[in-house]
């Protein structure tokens, strides 16, 4: 049906879920996943770029809009899959690739085929936008198990994705930007002060107390 | 952590949502879809008891209640990716099965290993329980098209899912619960009457010139 | 409408949530507990089997499946009201008799009423078959408790479940499938190691001082 | 624990929802009922009293908010079961007033057991207040199953509910304010144009002929 | 459309959730809130009344009723804006005002609407029912903000809310209903026994050793 | 707490929903729209683009992912609010400005801040990135309601909606991209299928009919 297809399967992203099959508190689709990443590349980016890095911006952006794109056709395969199989993970790349070009060719004027193939492709390379993309979308998912065991999920696998997150993220610790997450963002993180019940007592206690009338 | 993982782990597949990626009025869990699959199978097999063929009906119950238990380690797959490459879905099942035996290595008891392997195993084969199955199981799926489509989902997928569903289940027509199925269920389906926004203002009228005070 | 309201039916059941009106970080539904107690009733038998026990499979299976399908009429009674009335659970018990047998006759063709007359009756006997469903009924609520119990629920209620619950399996302690509950998953339940957020600073000192370039 | 329990469990009614096992667009708690119906019955009230109708307004809220608190102990009884069950319904008040018994003398001081005693009755009787609560709490449920069928539900249920919501708001016809609602509010909810999709088209012919451009 | 449209509009207020934006366990509609706080208010006017005072019974259950209808038109503003910007909230009172009378002119027919001006109306005011009505509004506040707090939220939002509920309530100590509040309930509410999950092995231990065939 | 404050807060934005309080069979958060409206941005640009027009990337990129941040702090006002008061939604702005220039100061260091303050600034001005801006987010808001209105919304506020962004839309209309949007996308969208269940008959004795069997 055209490019109104296209349109319209974008909200089809905030129909999916990530890491499906794991109780969580919080969902989080992935459409939301793309805006994240996108504001988190945005500033990886920007330290980047005050440390006289050259950044593409445009290739940036676009990669981090559209790199997950293609989950649409495919959705979101499970974390334990994606983690305990790298060959399946890179069939299912390819069979992404082809189902992208089935649509493309489908879908989207011949005008904007081209344009589009490139931006739907996996941009996760060795260039810096590459490599702003990987973490990203690595940082992103660091928040998203730290989030769940901030609020007490029991499921032990939001510790591994923790962990897994961010041993790749330290793997790129040689880019300003990373180092710069790991020395403010990660600590203001780890020292964040845990909220624990008897704190409403002692609220409770002062407000009282501080009363005149009493 | 053994078998207190595997009691667990029964949870997880209620949230495991079937179709991820379509918007859909109703969601179903793959736990769900197990019990419904089970019940509709316990029927089919009636039939065909009835009907003089020899049910063993412990392998019938075991394959409806475990056939999608080994989604756990891979999601629910989307149904176009399902329907537009069957290679893809063979490779995947081959991962299902090496993960599920993992699973069992890890979690199982040696004695009962051997038990569960079995049933873990797609029993989608040419034997009568094997046939019951997988009509059971595109039987539901017809049933979750036939909802959405009743409650005015737009998406053209359902069309497509129900066509898929019908198709395949035709092809079982030689059997004596298929033919019932074919004969009284869907037909019954396919008369349901369509209900109207008219019908209120009938009941409306009929409900206030039957009172006697008017 | 016969029997594709039946079929229709079940999906009724995927909304019909249990312990309505208490706060629950997980929902489950009465479809999903039918398909749990099913495959727990399924591992009780295989151990009642193997230790030489004579199971009526299809028996087991069928008072499993169907054993909460007459809630569908009523709705699932508030826990509180199960507890503290055994009497009004007894009278429940005649109206779900009353109305299944109506329902039955409304959509049921003759030829399948009394095979379903005799599925939907309550199967909680003294007979080996209705023992496996009692505990294993009790195992699915109990694991529902321990679920919201680890989630950190503060509602009590659910420690109150949880011991009926486990008195109630307890009851059954001279089958061995109970026996081996008891002793080998109540005991992994028991032992499983609680997550605390210390973990997270732990796991994070441990990547960055791992890593060589520090 | 006293009356901080009676203030934690309103949080509850919220989280019970009105007929439960049906397909609905839209769930409704209890909570929110509650203050639908109160609302409902405010117009009511003000429309006898500006008939001359001496409305005691303590009472009359009284009644409307504290009407199915008592639902907090039994659960909301599916709708069918209210229907078909006059004699079940009739017992379950008894129980219900047994338990809202036990509730008030284990968390109410005794002074308040009294009133709250009073509150926690069922208030249909046959006093102006009475039956504007038992209309009020039709209005609402009319207004639910409305809201249903004009989102295209497919279950006939709900045509039923509105029958049966109807006609028994009928049965008050000689009040002057049911009088007014039949003549006024229901004519609108009647009269409501119905939305199609060829609106659409139109608007956008409509938007794109008048703009001075073309 | 008229009064039918007010009728159904309280619907709506199922659909307004408080404090959009930050995560909770446990969302609250306007609706709901609005039921809580007139069952609140009543129990605050109980013991005015039973203590000497003068309550306006009518006066004090239309004000809890209504108190947020106006939010309707505005949505509900969140949180850190209502208690940052004062002046805002002012104006926000205006626009609402204005929305409230184009919705009375426009649906209401002449003679309802002084009456429902009136009602529409902020009722916070010096009175007692307008106190009444301030307190219980932030006891709900208070309730909402331990809810989650309870349930292990981690946003320290809810601390703050906490803490600026009760310090609002304190600050209306001189009503005999307020001092019963913060002497008896809030101090049951301190005193609630934290669960933790130790509890679990306990009950587990005890019932296991409690049974005599041990 | 800093920047780990900030990137934290972008989750906060899946739990903003766009136009609270009015029924809709879908809910779209400001995080899944950001997302969208930068995809959509970016087509508008790339015909642009195509067309000999100079597209600051960045700019536009920038201004899409950025735009509804600072709702963050004041939660999406109602639509009706939006159309029905420009002078609100100007004093509004201010506010947004002065609570987004506040956590800049409490949350960032000093050397992002400048960068972060225009970034977090109303992007739709003049310019062409202003103008894609400007149009992008009226082509998702277009989508919502048209998906509304396609899944059968009895609620006409949809209808207003949809033809105030199309009105908002076509005042752009010497842009080539909207010229394309309107001549192709909009085009394809009103000739899109409507689908009726009479479709289902005929699927279904298609398929019957086909069987060779028969």
């Amino acid at each position: 049906m055209g490019l109104h297809k296209y349109f319209q399967s974008l909200s089809d992203l905030e129909g999916i879920y990530r890491c499906p099959g794991v109780f969580k508190y919080q969902e989080h689709s992935v459409a939301s996943h793309s805006f994240k990443v996108a504001t988190i590349a945005q500033f990886l980016a920007t330290v980047e770029a005050r440390n006289g890095k050259d950044v593409d911006w445009k290739t940036m952006y676009e990669r981090a809009i559209n790199h997950d794109y293609s989950e649409l056709f495919t959705g979101d395969i499970k974390t334990p899959v994606k983690y305990a199989l790298p060959k399946l993970r890179e069939l299912f790349s390819q069979v992404e690739g082809s189902m992208t070009k089935e649509f493309l060719d489908k879908e989207f004027p011949l005008e904007f085929r081209k344009t589009y193939e490139e931006r739907f492709k996996e941009g996760k390379d060795g260039s810096l936008e590459g490599k702003i993309l990987s973490v990203a979308d690595k940082i992103d998912l660091l928040y998203e198990a730290y989030g769940e065991i901030q609020k007490g999920n029991p499921e032990s696998l939001f510790f591994q994705i923790y962990r897994e997150a961010l041993a790749s993220i330290i793997k790129f610790r040689d880019m300003v930007s990373v180092q710069y997450f790991i020395d403010v963002i990660l600590k203001e993180m780890i020292d964040e002060e845990t909220i624990s019940q008897t704190k409403i007592k002692e609220i409770t206690k002062q407000l009282l107390e501080a009363d005149p009338a009493r």
